[in-house]
Formats: structure tokens, C-alpha cells, sequence
């Protein structure tokens, strides 16, 4: 897998409905065709993959997303999505000799554009699968070149139109992403809740000038405007005691961005993070101090709007103590935790009883090419969610 | 002129070799053409027209660029270029009914890249003719795409294999983007001196990771420390009395430039001009202060080169007196004064002599779509570059 768009510092490169993202669907969409899976693609892309021994019977659905941040990780999505993959196939073989078959089916999916580099809000797949986001909404929303979800899905042949499977549970695997578990010599972590996030999409709007001739106190520079949200949104996290917030601008975009033009606008994506909502309230307070005062400093207008938010939702507590036994029993050490991440079990486990787990990541290195996790790990991490989808396949872990 | 490459709000974009810029080259080889001009392009796409009524004397060159910023002003260049090839046509007709033929030949020309937008640096075609610059190092110069610029000019069949003319003297009329003229009711500006610029090319190096998951202590976030220099080159300003030092970035791009990962690298473009060199010197002092402590406090890596630099070389004072005579004898009202951007005559002064004419900008509002002078005082202009040309056909104005 992490051949299809590999980078040469051993990463992958694999933005949603790109040519290496088509190519892993591609792939999973053979191995599951062969492996005897009925295949379906709904309208947002998202590609799943039944085992139905149960006629009419509800799925439990096991996965993750095979698409990647530009050069990140070969881990991140793509070892759920595998993970799930060989657990069901190993659930069909598993039961292929049993007298009776479960009561609830299995299922696999790739969820598409989990990363959200290229098209916003990232999860999308599974927002619009969960109801949470308009599907229409989702296939106009263009990327940067103004190609559309609708055309690029349309574009490399995943624009479905099947039908979605009705769900009983869902579990997913993924790497940390931290360094909890590796610190702490732990193999699985059981994630109980999520950190709540809340991401804005700000513009900073100034006048376009020349560097050179325009006086200084005539520029309304609006990169000045930017560069001031900046730093003031990455001291916040200061404010609070170490751990408490995460505050970051990943994405900062300048026009006209030519080396002798003040700029005219900057528009950037800001991300705040905690697991206390109190701590996320007064956040915006103080972002709001920091945007009044960057109106008066540099002269220009700033506007925000709310791109993605997500509160502190705990996932099922059944589902945890399911996936806690079968560690157990596993004999693997393991954890509670919370993830700062935001994953597709997110969204999931708002509609479903939703089982989360996850294994170490080296240093916590995560959304970069050196993301690492070993094979042990991986392999174990299989056999896990294989005893946890066996579980829930017989209707464990449901309220 | 400015119907080629037209924006919505009334100005023009045509960067260096795009569609639009070669759409003027086509239009003012045809013009030149049309008006018995011998046409030649160099090998940096420099478009000279020449007019020789004395074969084998050296040229009087007139001209400015055709090349806007990204959403620039008509006027920009244009107007200097326009004004050239006017002034040509009216002093062929002049001379024509002569007893004898000045002792110069006279010519016009559209210099390649002065923008420095899309290709770097600026003022390119004239640093290639004064040598100032490799030609083959500005040819191989890529823009963001990867297009080089001897790629770019071959696509558009400007990559010329002509021979340049000898020159004796060299006058550029520009509209002034400041408002001095305005302010003072002027219609001339002569041109005695340029204030001195410095140009850095700067990258911050980073780690790339999750906005979410990663720690804020183990953070190496290349945009917050790309943020925290433009806030410090902004406000590095202040330090000095108001007018004495201009400073910006005007330029940055952040990788990967996604919402959700922290930026491993950023890369800007560093701007400061004064008139006063001990005031660069101190700025740049600072500027190497501001670095070290952004490499602390953000944990990043900071490495700068010069993109370009000029000094403060005044204009030949006997073009200063030419062009004052001359605007005396229309009874203009004029002043010397100061060119606080780069031009092409910045190059050119340097190599011959050379004289430069400012025309007023309203509000000096410049490297904008709503940059404007009015019809009579670009009319003025003409007539104040054509009484220029007389006289520097007839050898006055050389040292």
C-alpha cells in the first residue's frame, strides 16, 4: 500500500481523489472483489466492502481512510483500513466452518477524504455518511484549483451511487499519533473519548500596494494581518497550563504573493483544540481580543467563520469494555485514553456503538514522512480488532 | 493597451511571458512594425524598435515594460513603453523633413520582466542587457510551476537570437506611485537618485506534524516562525523616524499548506528601502537579531540569502538639467525628487546616461487595479520625453 504514491523519504503522498488516492481504491476494490466481498461505492466515494452471512441483517463495519496529508505518513488511514481488510477476511474464514453464522454481518470501508488537505472539512466521507454534513454541500465544495468533490470523484471513476449498508457497530484501528503508548510501554490504547476541536476559516482583508513606494502608515498589509493571528493564536496556547490547548495555523494563503506586492488578503485556517470546553470558550474570547486588535494594528478588516467543530463526545462505554476484554484476554498491555485527533470513529460514534483503538506511533510523529510504527504492534493490533469484530458480530458491545 | 489582459476592477494582469504579456509583445511588434521600425528580440526577450537615420551612430533608447504585477495598474510600465514608441513616431515625422539627421538613431524598447512577479528578480531584462545579470542564469530561473524562463519565452516565441543596439543614452518616463506630484499640484517629477533596496529570499525550516495531536512543546512550526518575521519586519519600521525606512514581505508560501498539519517549511521574500545606507546597515543588523530569536523561540531553522540588492546611484546630473530645461521650456510645473521603487532606468543609469521622468500617480496608489493618472498628464509626458529625446539625439546630456 504505501507503495502507491510513496515519497522518496518513505512517505506517502495520497490527497483525496488524486491519482494515488484513485489507485488505492482501486486496489482495495480488487483485493476485496477477489477476497469475495460484494463492493459498492456510494455518492461521496466512500468504498465498502460485505460479507453478508445473515441475509437481511444489520453490518458491523470495520475501517479507516486510505488518503494521506501531502507527504505525510504510511500509516495513518491506510494501516485501519488494512487492519479492517484482514480482520474480515479472517472473520470469513473463521466462519465459513462454523454451524451457525453470526447474526450480524461485516463490512470494511474506506472512507473518503478523512485528511482534508485538499477539500474542507476534513472526515467528509463519513460526515456525509453519519448525516452530519449535506452531500450536495460536500460535492460542490471545490479545492484550491476550484475542481469540485462532484468532479474530481466524477474524474477518477468513484462518483457511487450504491447503496449504503444499515450498520450495527463500528470499529476502527489507527496509529496514535502520540506517544503515550510507546512511552508507557503499552501495545493498544482503548479511546474513550475525544478531544473537542474547533476550527475557523479567517480572512484578513487590506489593499494591494507596492513594497517599495507605498508609505508605511498608508499600507493596510494584509500578510502583516495574518502573520500577527499567527503568533498570537500559537502564544494562546501559552496562556494555559502545558497540554491544556492546542492551538495552530496549518494553512496561510497570500494574494497577489508577489515579492514587491503589500498583499491584498490572507486567508488562513486556524485549529483549537482541548479536551476541557471551558478552556475552548474562553480561547475564542481571547481570538476575538487578538482579531480587534489586528484590525487597528495593520489597518485591515478580519472575518471568520466557523469551518468545522467538534465537541467532547465519549464513545461508547460498552464498546470500550468490549475491546477491553478481548485485550485482556489477548493478554497485550494496554490503556484508556483520550484521542487529540479527529478521526472517522468521531463521527461514527454519534449514529452507532463505535469501538476505537489504537496503537503506538514512534515519537508521536504523526502527518509526516517518518511516521513509524512496528510491525509487532500492527500484527497485534489485528489480532484485536479481530477478536473485538467477532465480539460485536455475535451483538456484544451494543447499550 | 489595457484591454490585454484586463481585470474586472479596471486593471491589468499580465505576468512576465504569460498569455497577456505576450499578447503586447505581439501588439507592439505589429505597432512597431507598422511604423517602420526595425524590430529585434534578445535572447531575454527584451523587444527593441529601431529607428536609424544615421547608420552606424549609436541609439537614444526610450522605454519601460508591458509586464504588470498579478491584478496591477494599466499604467505601470505601460504607460513608459506607450510613451516611448509615441515620442519615436513623432521624432521620425520631425526629422523627416530635416536638412540633416540628428547625429543618434533613436529606439524603443519593451524590457522583459520588470515585475519580478512571477520570476525572480525583478527588472530582469534590463540587468541581462547592462550585465548585471548571467543570461543564462535568468533563463534558467523557474517560476512557482517549474517553468523556467527560457521555457516560458521559447513558448511564447520571444526567446530571440537578435543582436542589442549600441546606446548612447537611455530616458524612461513611469507614473510615480507616491503622491508627491499630486500633493504638490506638480506634472514633472525629475528623477536626481533611487532610495537603496535590499532583497531576501528567507526559508524557515521546520518539522512537518498534526495541528491536533502534536504537543506544543515538541512543535517546530515554520509558519509561526515565518509569522513572527513579518510581524518583526513590519514593526522593525517604527524603529525609525516615519518615511526613513520602508519594509515588507510581500511573498510567502507555507508547506504543505494544509489545515491540519503544522508547516514544515516556509519561504519568503524580504523587503527593506531607504535612502540612507547606514539605515539598511542597521536594519539588516536587526533583521539578523530578529532571526536568531525566532530560531529560539519557534525551534526552527532560518536561512536567508540576498535576492537582490541596489544602492543609492544618483541619475547623471546632466540628464537632470536636460530634462529640467527642457520642462522649463513647456512651462511645466515640476521638481526633483526621488524614486523610491526600483526601474528599469535603476539598471540602465548605471551604464549610460540616463534620465527618468515621473508623471503623478492619484494617491500614489500603486501595484493596484485602481492605480490612475489623468489623460492630460500623460499628454504632458510625451511632450516632456520628446523635447528629452530631441536633445539627446542631438548628443546633449552626455557627461
Amino acid at each position: 500500500m504505501s507503495a502507491i504514491g510513496a515519497t522518496e523519504s518513505g512517505g506517502v503522498h495520497r490527497e483525496a481523489a488524486d491519482p494515488a488516492d484513485a489507485a488505492t481504491k482501486q486496489w482495495l476494490r480488487e483485493w476485496l472483489q477477489q477476497g469475495g466481498f460484494e463492493v459498492r461505492v456510494d455518492r461521496i466515494g466512500n468504498l465498502f466492502g460485505l460479507l453478508t452471512w445473515t441475509p437481511g441483517a444489520p453490518y458491523v463495519l470495520l475501517g479507516s481512510h486510505l488518503d494521506s496529508q501531502p507527504a505525510g505518513g504510511r500509516f495513518d488511514g491506510a494501516y485501519g483500513v488494512l487492519a479492517a481488510a484482514h480482520t474480515a477476511a479472517r472473520l470469513r474464514d473463521r466462519f465459513r466452518g462454523a454451524d451457525a453464522p453470526p447474526p450480524l454481518n461485516i463490512a470494511v470501508v474506506n472512507w473518503f477524504n478523512e485528511e482534508g488537505s485538499r477539500f474542507q472539512p476534513s472526515m467528509m466521507g463519513s460526515a456525509v455518511f453519519t448525516g452530519k454534513l449535506d452531500p450536495d454541500t460536500a460535492l460542490d465544495t471545490c479545492d484550491a484549483g476550484g475542481t469540485s468533490v462532484r468532479a474530481a470523484l466524477t474524474d477518477i471513476g468513484f462518483a457511487g451511487t450504491d447503496e449504503c449498508p444499515e450498520l450495527a457497530s463500528y470499529a476502527e484501528i489507527h496509529v496514535e499519533q502520540g506517544s503515550f503508548l510507546e512511552q508507557e510501554g503499552r501495545t493498544i490504547g482503548l479511546v474513550e473519548s475525544n478531544w473537542a476541536a474547533r476550527k475557523y476559516r479567517v480572512s484578513v482583508h487590506g489593499e494591494q500596494s507596492h513594497t517599495g513606494s507605498t508609505p508605511m502608515t498608508q499600507r493596510r498589509d494584509a500578510l502583516y494581518g495574518a502573520a500577527k493571528i499567527v503568533t498570537a493564536v500559537r502564544e494562546l496556547a501559552d496562556e494555559f497550563a502545558e497540554g491544556v490547548l492546542h492551538t495552530s495555523v496549518g494553512q496561510l494563503t497570500v494574494l497577489p504573493n508577489s515579492p514587491v506586492v503589500v498583499a491584498r488578503e490572507a486567508q488562513l485556517h486556524l485549529d483549537l483544540r482541548s479536551a476541557d470546553l471551558d478552556v475552548l470558550r474562553t480561547a475564542d474570547t481571547r481570538l476575538h481580543e487578538v482579531f480587534a486588535q489586528v484590525r487597528e494594528r495593520a489597518g485591515v478588516a478580519v472575518s471568520l467563520g466557523t469551518a468545522h467543530a467538534w465537541d467532547i463526545e465519549p464513545y461508547q462505554p460498552a464498546g470500550v469494555r468490549l475491546a477491553e476484554a478481548a485485550v485482556e484476554e489477548l493478554g497485550l498491555p494496554h490503556r484508556r485514553m483520550l484521542t487529540l485527533a479527529g478521526h472517522d470513529s468521531t463521527n461514527m460514534k454519534d449514529v452507532v456503538p463505535t469501538v476505537m483503538l489504537f496503537v503506538p506511533s514512534a515519537g508521536g510523529v504523526a502527518h509526516n514522512e517518518f511516521e513509524h510504527t512496528d510491525d509487532a504492534d500492527m500484527l497485534a493490533g489485528v489480532d484485536v480488532l479481530t477478536d473485538v469484530a467477532d465480539r460485536l458480530c455475535h451483538g456484544e458491545g451494543q447499550p
